[in-house]
């Protein structure tokens, strides 16, 4: 339903960077990227141009629609982290954080993600119970020319559960949320899957590995969706100094996904059954499948024992969801095309912030939503679908010479009745290029008043598509114009 | 209106960032200001809370309301811009930039303002004609101690009109903008000053000041506003240096203000007629009251030649509207208590971003959304009003043990019919803790399902305020939710 409202007949074709000359515009919702050499933005970031800025709005209100259906309330917190907040957080990625100048003994960074800022605003205000979601643009020093489709500055959009609460009913909640957004935003078919860090630890330590090494394994682990397990066994066996043996052994298991039969046979398993944390983990992750059973969404669920996520606060369960592409229908299974969204439980961040470590459990999930973005703006590029950028119901418009204050008094009318819209900022423009103005930016109706109508108290009223005028009593307009627009 | 929607009477009495213990909720939209000492935001940067936040929103949200109707489209910039992009452009004011630290030869900074990278943006896209509005962040280096209510992160909220077009008609409907939004948030009477910087520095070139003082002139003229003329003319002579004489003669004209009639005397006024700067400004002066006695609203409008604006990049009309205190009816005259929104025209500031020069004449306004946002929060909390945080219309509940999952399914055919619907993250709550949950955060109906309901295929239907249960069949419960949630 979002979508369709996008996809207007009538839309302006402009990427909204070159309205003039009028007819030179350029082809789809991608930002010009014509400009001066010398005149530029950092690398990594990037103007919004208004077909982009549109496209983005349209799809966030979809992610903030379902974020509010399920009871979130909004926060917002500063750009500006002082450095110490970030600090230890992030493991090896820390070296990305932009750091600024020192202002006077302030040593200050730009936010790295919306997850610790959380933790931090929840320690800071004692606060053990909250479902926020935050929308907001957080900064990486990255190298924008290595890594592809990456960005300096980019949207993240989290839904987040803090709280002491029943087993997996938040977490189920969060999964379930992920597959409300990916279903109503129509990206294709998608796969959600589903581990357990605490899994993941227990096969480590049932194959000898020691506890040191959880973390690398971890890391090795993660890349299974990207590279065939001979490799990553490499890796292993190579790098990271596990015994051949202990990898065969990590093999047998994350090689493994299914779903609530695969749960019931690892309980049943001799030596992971007899470790603590993974049957704490195995026992939560058949009390989820109950719930996403009850939701319905099992379908789309896939319990896979190779996804262990980057990140190093996770605590239990973990999951990311992908697009699978469907275009080359003679592969036996869809390929995956990328994660779209993910998240998890970690439940000793909060405690990290606390002067006496009080911990705070939270499970949260963050959506892709530039690489979503990316998708739709693809996608309408390639079916030549247009954004309109503005809103625009109606422009007011004159045949002839000096009716500037016609215009003007018409036009104030229709503003305070609410209605949206426009006239050109000339004193005699051309009735065609009013018009044309119609064609180009998608405003669907004209308003137009001569000294014949202003005589007769009339204004006539064209759709720009048909052309068709009707010339309607002046007092009867505003009613007129809200009853063509009606969807 | 928007206010009316404010104003729900079973409303969330939290700042958001105390749901438990309940009851124990702080008593206004102000965030708490609790937190561990060590623990901390940057002095001059804030969270923003759910009430905050959502109060934030709907403000915005009838702001932007405006700007669409006026058809203008969105666009965005990014918060690092090249260190480069904006010195020069602020005068004295540049001081306050934050800079980023050197990262491998990139010298950054936070934007200061939405105004130089929107033309940054227009001269770097060659774009000669755009009507766009931006509402963003911007950062600044000050010391939010000595600068009461001034914080070093805030919002701007920002609507210009650039092209070439037939004088004052865009800057007549920055004014109307201005006009109407003021006059939809309700926030009592106000007044737009409008003066023309040509007027001004015609003024001083008739007062025989040198041109290289018309800068340093202007900010003087500028605190008329705050302190006495006898106090401006004071600086003038003493700090500035200008001659007694001078200075009077200044301040004959600067303490004028009104209508179209003083227009009328000054364009017959013996020296400044002759001056071709001040005549341009009082010809187009003119014909901006002009336009907007047609808009109707000259009435809020003064032509107030003490009206100065600090930025150095203006050419033309400037304006900014104040709110008028009220409430010592004894005062003569209304008293300002304070800037809400500001303004003018800038020629000359694409120009300085084009290599070969070519000026693309803008017009704009800056909505101050950060005085009027503490403004509704003052009068919020004055009058005991309190913003709902969340839209959640249902709680789904149970009445006894064991039933966990009649709430897991009902919940999703809710969610799945688009009604916002929450539940307890407890396997087996309390009723009563779940009603008490309805009424501390303001969900107006609770959809209750016990063993004897699930035999009888309905659910019970509480409405929260009154108390009063009806048992709905279940195939019909959205359709009753929808029908008793209809405004």
């Amino acid at each position: 339903t979002w979508l369709r409202r996008l996809r207007s007949p009538r839309a302006w074709a402009c990427c909204g960077s070159c309205r003039s000359p009028p007819g030179g515009c350029c082809p789809g919702v991608l930002p010009c990227n014509g400009g001066e050499r010398g005149l530029q933005v950092l690398g990594g970031t990037r103007d919004h141009p208004p077909a982009y800025t549109a496209l983005r709005e349209r799809l966030l209100a979809a992610v903030v629609t379902c974020f509010k259906r399920h009871g979130a309330a909004a926060i917002d917190t500063p750009v500006l982290e002082l450095r110490e907040t970030l600090m230890g957080k992030y493991g090896e990625e820390a070296k990305l954080i932009y750091e600024l100048q020192d202002q006077g003994g302030e040593l200050l960074a730009l936010r790295y993600d919306l997850t610790v800022p959380f933790a931090r605003y929840l320690a800071m205000n004692k606060i053990t119970n909250m479902k926020r979601y935050h929308i907001a643009k957080v900064y990486r020093r990255d190298n924008p020319a290595t890594t592809r489709g990456r960005y300096r500055e980019f949207y993240q959009c989290d839904f987040d559960i803090a709280g002491q609460f029943d087993p997996m009913i938040p977490d189920a909640e969060c999964l379930k949320i992920v597959h409300e957004i990916l279903s109503d935003l129509q990206l294709g078919d998608f796969l959600i899957k589903v581990n357990d860090r605490r899994i993941l630890n227990g096969i480590f330590a049932v194959c000898g590995i020691p506890e040191s090494k959880f973390v690398t394994a971890c890391c090795t682990v993660d890349k299974l969706d990207k590279v065939p397990w001979e490799e990553v066994r490499g890796e292993m066996v190579g790098e990271k100094g596990l015994s051949p043996e202990a990898a065969d052994h990590i093999g047998e298991y994350v090689q493994l996904h299914g779903g609530l039969e695969l749960i019931e046979r690892l309980l049943q398993d001799p030596k992971l059954s007899q470790n603590k944390l993974a049957k704490e983990g195995l026992g939560d992750m058949k009390l989820l499948f109950e719930y996403l059973t009850l939701f319905g969404i099992t379908g789309k669920i896939s319990f896979d024992l190779s996804l262990a996520r980057g990140l190093d606060y996770y605590t239990g369960v973990i999951f990311e969801a992908v697009l699978l592409q469907q275009e080359n229908e003679h592969v036996e299974e869809p390929v995956s095309v990328g994660s779209v969204a993910g998240g998890g439980r970690y439940d000793g961040l909060v405690g990290m912030f606390d002067p006496k470590g009080r911990k705070v459990p939270c499970v949260g999930v963050s959506i892709g939503i530039e690489r979503i973005f990316s998708i739709l703006e693809q996608r309408m590029k390639a079916s030549g679908e247009k954004v309109r950028t503005t809103e625009t119901q109606v422009l007011v418009a004159t045949p002839h010479k000096h009716l500037l204050a016609a215009r003007l008094k018409l036009i104030s009318e229709l503003w305070a009745a609410g209605i949206k819209a426009e006239m050109l900022y000339k004193k005699d423009p051309k009735l065609l290029k009013q018009l044309q103005y119609c064609e180009d930016t998608g405003i669907p109706l004209a308003a137009i008043v001569g000294e014949q109508e202003l005589t007769d108290g009339v204004v006539k009223l064209r759709d720009v598509a048909t052309r068709v005028e009707v010339d309607i009593p002046r007092e009867k307009l505003v009613d007129e114009i809200r009853r063509r627009l009606e969807p």
